[in-house]
């Protein structure tokens, strides 16, 4: 642990143990510079890592201070995993997942689309359709097998926030980032092999493994700082572990962001035993500190990082435009991605392209990721209003999906069938798990918040909470 | 063999042998329904199907002629392949091949693009923009996972030329037919598994079969009738094959049409086997006859075609719109899509529902139809003219692709190399075998012309020909 963790750890102990009381000013930053013998920018570093936590607020020109959130939820506890590799279970419940998000009048808060109504997307249509009517018809054309040089120069600049510099060269444009998971999987693995996962894991990647005949290991992970290393080093001393899967920033469904030194920590590992990492970047762009934190991939020095991820959560996902860095594994994964499409559509990268150019992009992301930011505010207020009391929830870092852990006797396959007649959805937990588990979780989104919808909505869901745990 | 194919290949024989000279005027349709007992219709039908043979001229108002092309190439041998499954080698190959055709100024004579220069592609261009400024923003999201339904209900109209009535339920939407072939590969087979394959057979559905770790096994095909159904029978027998794989329609490379009753001795003959087919049909709805021929997913009544198909060669392969109707692997192909791309990019989809809806794609097909079949007079008297003596060619009945057979001491991967720096490039024969055969054999592409630059590029490969020839 470093200094900044150091100071904010003792700090966070602090406010948590009611030492300063909601809304009181905390110290200065020069006060506690001075008191712990640490820089001004360490202590600045700790005071961000606790806004991180909403742990505390920072009010401009006054300081900071204890928030005022009533009471912070608890945590998701670190679930105890199956200590063994397992085949992959519950597609029926994703595909379920899948058909009902588009049942008209739904409120899909289990879906992962994020808000597609901003104004800050028309620029986008400006760009399909200009680049549909360019006289060239370039958008008629195979793109090259890699895609688009022009966009994957774009993404290159872009890499630069998460910390890589890398060459156009390095990078394939997929068919969304569920190609990329696709492709990178295919890259490394065989039949039959092991892959680690982070528990809850994203369905989609999990059931890719599946498809292919690979079995999952889910590795204990923690909902702050992300998957155990300590858990994952024994199991890689235990099992022929082939690569290792998992959503380190922005994590989907924990909303978490891995420290750097973890992330440092788990490629260490991963050099260690010679396996490959599948780093799902693809809500990376929408964490709501500033730079954005690195990619394990921007730490990778010998190409065993394969970034996968696409513009579907920063942008929109029926563009269908992705990306994988597959590092040493390039040849293996451009066969992969002609085995698979052959080439992405063409108008969606070129309208990219010009999106990205004109600083449309960047534009986009200052709005979504306030815009999220606050709803993650309000929604958890919701769901502490409206949820029996010790439902514990995520405290995510970005993204727009919240985690929500309920009573042990809580099914949540049981209270999405009970919600069905009433048009809502939620994901249920199991889903993000091999081997079943989280039962009693659920995953909600919340991207865009109607007032009325979005809040009867949940209100809705935690009434039904509370009969389900009165009826036992 | 039936009547009609009888009739045709006792006046085929006639012409062949010189009995009817070039010109000539042939026995009324009466006569031969006289002379040979058989109906007025089974008369036309033989005339019609000498005429997809080239052999026979039709005349309006005066009678069937035979054909006054000077003389009518051979045709490709029918090749002796390795009577065993072999692992697919030859992906550099193909690699080279992709890269090269995107390479500015390059003739890509080798390529497999249609004509996307054509006035009746505009309404597309307009369709693509309408649909980028729609209000609803519709094209932003993800469809469902099986496509548009509009557009599935549109496919599943068109399908009825070729002799299909299917529900829109069982259609999926895929990224191109290449991603249409990879699930359905991966709906049936399983690593390791044998998969027999005409030959020669596309690459992508080989490269595909390599990808997942299926061995291929070419069966000797008619470059007239299609794969044989007597060695397809014996392999049956001999190993345990899982699928057949195959484009019996418009074949790429050869070009022929297999005649109905060997459509349907195939059907029978996986049914007695118990096996799959994966139809490839990319190409069928650019057959000069019309109606098109009908699929051997329409005579199958159990369910175990997966029919394959896109957009790509009709209209423009950069939309990569494509489908498959998997018959009873639908399950299995739906989770397939799902690992492979998630969805299919949502705006492309909606502008061909447009495209097809006022009438564009038939009136584009019937302008495409024409040229193809002009160009490929023009361009098969360009190779009998400028390549050497003893060339074979096939004779396609649909589509844009022409298949070249040289002298066996020519090496097209050579004669490729030799015209590289001179911008020609060709498809070498050996990427359509999986064990490498064919390496006296080229592709090329007819789909547009300029008499300048084509004939140009025709006449520079035939006399490089001539001179490999010469230096031996």
């Amino acid at each position: 642990m470093n200094r900044y963790e150091h100071l904010a750890q003792v700090l966070g102990e602090r406010i948590e143990q009611g030492l300063y009381p909601a809304g009181q000013r905390l110290p200065s930053v020069r006060t506690l510079s001075t008191e712990h013998g640490v820089s001004v920018s360490t202590v600045q570093q700790a005071y961000r890592s606790l806004e991180d936590r909403y742990l505390v607020e920072a009010r401009p020109k006054s300081g900071y201070f204890v928030s005022t959130r009533k009471h912070l939820a608890a945590l998701p506890a670190v679930c105890r995993t199956p200590q063994r590799p397992v085949d992959i279970s519950q597609w029926d419940l994703v595909m379920g997942q899948i058909t009902s998000r588009v049942i008209p009048g739904m409120v899909a808060l289990g879906g992962g689309t994020p808000d597609l109504t901003l104004t800050s997307l028309r620029p986008l249509n400006r760009a399909m359709a200009r680049v549909a009517q360019r006289t060239d018809n370039s958008m008629l054309y195979y793109d090259i097998i890699e895609g688009s040089k022009e966009l994957r120069d774009q993404i290159a600049r872009l890499m630069i926030d998460s910390g890589s510099h890398i060459d156009a060269e390095n990078l394939v444009i997929t068919t969304g980032c569920h190609e990329a998971l696709s492709i990178a999987i295919r890259s490394v693995c065989e039949v039959g092999d092991i892959v680690a996962v982070d528990s809850p894991s994203f369905h989609g990647a999990m059931q890719t493994l599946k498809g292919f005949g690979m079995k999952a290991l889910e590795i204990p992970t923690d909902p702050i700082t992300g998957i155990s290393i300590e858990a994952l080093e024994l199991a890689l001393e235990q099992w022929p572990i082939k690569a290792i899967q998992l959503t380190p920033t922005c994590n989907n469904p924990l909303g978490y962001n891995m420290p750097d030194d973890r992330k440092k920590a788990l490629l260490r590992l991963a050099q260690c035993y010679d396996i490959a990492i599948i780093e799902d970047d693809v809500y990376g762009d929408l964490a709501y500190q500033y730079p954005r934190p690195a990619t394990i991939y921007s730490f990778d020095d010998d190409g065993r990082v394969l970034l996968c991820s696409s513009f579907s959560k920063t942008v929109a996902p029926g563009l269908r435009v992705g990306w994988i860095a597959p590092g040493r594994y390039r040849d293996r994964a451009i066969h992969m991605k002609y085995i698979s499409t052959g080439n992405t559509a063409t108008q969606p990268q070129l309208a990219m392209v010009d999106f990205i150019e004109e600083g449309h992009y960047q534009a986009h992301l200052r709005r979504v990721r306030n815009q999220y930011q606050q709803n993650l505010c309000v929604m958890t207020n919701w769901v502490m209003q409206y949820f029996p009391q010790g439902v514990r929830v995520s405290r995510p870092q970005g993204g727009f999906l919240l985690w929500i852990e309920l009573d042990e006797k809580i099914d949540t396959q049981r209270l999405n069938r009970i919600l069905e007649p009433e048009k809502i959805q939620i994901a249920v937990g199991s889903i993000f798990s091999a081997s079943g588990k989280y039962r009693n979780c659920m995953r909600i989104n919340y991207a865009r918040l109607d007032e009325n919808i979005d809040q009867q909505a949940i209100k809705r869901v935690g009434e039904r909470v509370h009969q389900l745990m009165e009826n036992g």
